[in-house]
């Protein structure tokens, strides 16, 4: 192996405290919070120095997969997908990573959160590379970043006097504080704790044993008996639900003596609220960061992005205000805590917006809802090239489809057609169909669906030659 | 005549200051600002009592006819349109309306704006016969409004001692004052002016005359020389922009000394801001008045409406939050004022939501925006039964139409043929086509666009065997 380091990106979360443009069906590491590239796309391509970083492996689930392996070909890079059966918070998620790594044979394991910004790459490295020089004595490394205010939401790390390089031994991590405790932490010299890690697998699941025996007997054994498709591999359900949802702070970092912190010379933020979209973003005189057709007056200290509608706003400050089509926030900085809350309340009345983004995306493309009628409903479909969707039909509602950019071909009971820019087909309903996009561009239609009852689970899946999972249109 | 009094109602205005809910291309009188129905059907209602109101007459623009036409319709009731070639303010408008209602015999005509809020059917109508007592002895009346509060935005009215009746004789219009000088004018006595008038026509022809001839005999010119077409009223336009452009308050009514008000016993209120409806909503515990899909967790004394997406609002006081699919206002109740100018720069950056609705009315239905890419654009339309759309063609676009609902007869080339549910059809450009929709319900369809360049000029008009105006699809 050339690579010395195997990044591991850990992609869950519900993302509530980004709402809306982070939902739970499409969590905040995919939505392009900052510039054109979501944050996993930016871990992606922080990782891309094949002189350090070998081929990444993205730990997720079975919801994410196919948006993490979209927004990876997206951008051209290979990746091993690691299917997590359960949630069981980041002890077992990088437990298994860490499992994974070693039947690889990787020297070190880099874990790295999926929704994290990270700016300055060379910095990133250089990290990385001190980081390896402690990881190769013995040691297990976080990333800790100088403080630049007193953050409560922060866990702290109490820096030890040994070195190694730079890296120093980490003499203990510390809760989340109060204020005062927090200022108290920053002229203590105290860093904040990133949630990254480096280490050698072998070392990792060798603590783990010391002090999560269970865990650590679950994990290898989801990954030994863990069933692989191509560069996907599906943790054994039965073993890893055997292991404890802990988070890896409390089931190894806090207790065992081996760890060390890189001190990071990059800036780092965790974009966890839309209070941290303030401080990352470039602001004009007035402290407003603003994105999208925004029109500002007499605003101060305020974040205000649109993702489509044309937003005013006037003669406020301290607040966040985020509109999207089907969704808007409006809140002032000290009161966004709360937001958590608030989206349970409203998925919890059945708002579908609190949820569902209304463009979803798939492992054939996107789909986006743009508009209802009383038994009618329009949405908007791509279709990557090559890719088809599942043999299926429906027994409540007819489709009909409209292709507005290249070239579909549709298998309607039996029957194959051809359609082009300006051609449509009906399909009606108990029609067997599928569709394809034999072309080398983006397939781009408008489907219209029409019928008494018109449900998502109205959906009848047939033989599929293919032997693998496809999602259903 | 039985009725004793012809209503006419007064259309105009441009709504910026209830943006994005009033629009230039649809101003606030025809949209449902409180409860389901607009204030211009809420208008047309409150002059539904046969015995004592004749029928209404529309003073308005060949901008605003179609959607008069239409709200006029969906209530079943029948109008006169008096269409203004030009905008010459109030004065030359009810000077018109007033030479319009003379040529109809008219004993009184009551001038009422389209898009004030009245609560008080009855204490209206109550009015109604105390003024028209007093027009019979020779006055002008207008409605006076006893003030709920020091407002500064509002003219005021002087009481005279005279009587008749409970209708006053007007000792002085005063114009709007600053915030002491209103909470004096409270003590005082005086009245709100709410800019509604009741008269006979020949006197308020004839106290024009004495102010402003060029006024009187520009608008009794443009009303001899109309022309007309079934119920609609086509003003001259050359006599017409001969009448100087001033309000009727400056050209007769601060003049004359003729003016009598009836102290209203309903409520009132234009509706000129977004403040206004926190004042007329029905406000919760908090003070906050709430419309739509919206979620408030600390809110008070705010007002927060969706016309569509979900709205969380945490944490704020003394806002207006308005939330449409494209386009949303945030703002301090106190900065409101300056709506209207952020409105005009967001025109002026040539955003298009800042006037143009998503949704269209048209003579014939609606028309809404609901998706757009680089070579097409999905509407949705509507058509009322028995409507039909001009001959027409295009030159750059193809459209396909795709039924939801209803039937419609589609001409295309000569040949005629009917759409029912899940049918469709293409309409390449250069084709000369037509739809009507011959079924006694609504006919409901998609549209997809495509070509190269998708603009509203992008099309030709052809012969039109009804010989009516008609708009383009």
């Amino acid at each position: 192996m050339t690579a010395l380091i195997t990044p591991i990106i850990l992609v869950g979360g519900s993302g509530k405290r980004l709402w809306p443009l982070s939902r739970e069906s499409m969590p905040k590491q995919f939505v392009p919070l900052l510039g054109e590239r979501s944050t996993f796309q930016q871990t992606l391509l922080r990782v891309g120095d094949k002189s350090l970083f070998g081929r990444p492996v993205i730990a997720t689930n079975e919801n994410y997969r196919f948006m993490a392996e979209q927004q990876a070909r997206e951008l051209g890079i290979e990746i091993d997908l690691l299917i997590e059966p359960s949630r069981r918070d980041s002890g077992p998620a990088i437990g298994a990573a860490a499992a994974y790594a070693k039947s690889l044979g990787t020297e070190a394991v880099l874990a790295l959160a999926s929704d994290h910004l990270i700016i300055g790459e060379e910095e990133f490295r250089a990290g990385c590379r001190d980081g390896l020089a402690a990881v190769r004595q013995g040691g297990i490394v976080t990333f800790g970043i100088p403080p630049t205010e007193p953050k409560t939401d922060y866990g702290y790390i109490r820096l030890g006097s040994e070195k190694i390089g730079d890296v120093r031994k980490v003499a203990a991590f510390v809760e989340k504080p109060d204020a005062q405790t927090a200022l108290r932490y920053i002229s203590e010299g105290l860093l904040w704790n990133s949630g990254n890690f480096l280490f050698s697998p072998a070392l990792l699941l060798a603590e783990m044993a010391r002090f999560e025996p269970a865990m650590a007997t679950a994990v290898e054994e989801a990954v030994a008996k863990a069933r692989r498709d191509g560069a996907t591999v599906f943790l054994n359900a039965d073993a890893f639900a055997q292991a404890p949802a802990k988070s890896i702070d409390y089931a190894v970092m806090e207790r065992t003596d081996k760890c060390w912190v890189v001190p990071a010379r990059f800036s780092w933020s965790d974009l966890g609220t839309w209070g941290a979209m303030l401080d990352v973003g470039t602001a004009d005189s007035a402290g407003n960061v603003t994105e999208g057709p925004v029109e500002l007056d007499q605003v101060r200290n305020s974040y205000v992005r649109s993702d489509g509608p044309l937003t005013a706003v006037i003669g406020v400050e301290n607040l966040v205000v985020v509109a999207m089509h089907d969704a808007v926030l409006v809140g002032h900085h000290d009161d966004l805590p709360r937001l958590k809350d608030v989206v349970q309340r409203m998925s919890d009345r059945n708002h579908k917006a609190a949820t569902e983004y209304a463009r979803m995306h798939r492992s054939w493309g996107s789909a986006e809802d743009i508009g209802r009628g009383l038994h009618f409903r329009v949405r908007r479909l791509t279709m990557k090239a090559g890719e088809r969707l599942v043999l299926q039909s429906h027994r409540r509602r007819d489709k009909h489809w409209f292709v507005v950019n290249g070239v579909g071909e549709v298998l309607l009971d039996g029957k194959t057609r051809t359609l082009a820019v300006n051609d449509s087909i009906l399909i009606p309903r108990n029609g067997i169909h599928s569709l394809r996009n034999p072309g080398s561009e983006m397939l781009e239609f408008i489907e219209i669906q029409t019928g008494e009852h018109l449900d998502e689970e109205d959906f009848v899946r047939h033989e599929d030659s293919l032997q693998r999972p496809q999602a259903a249109v």
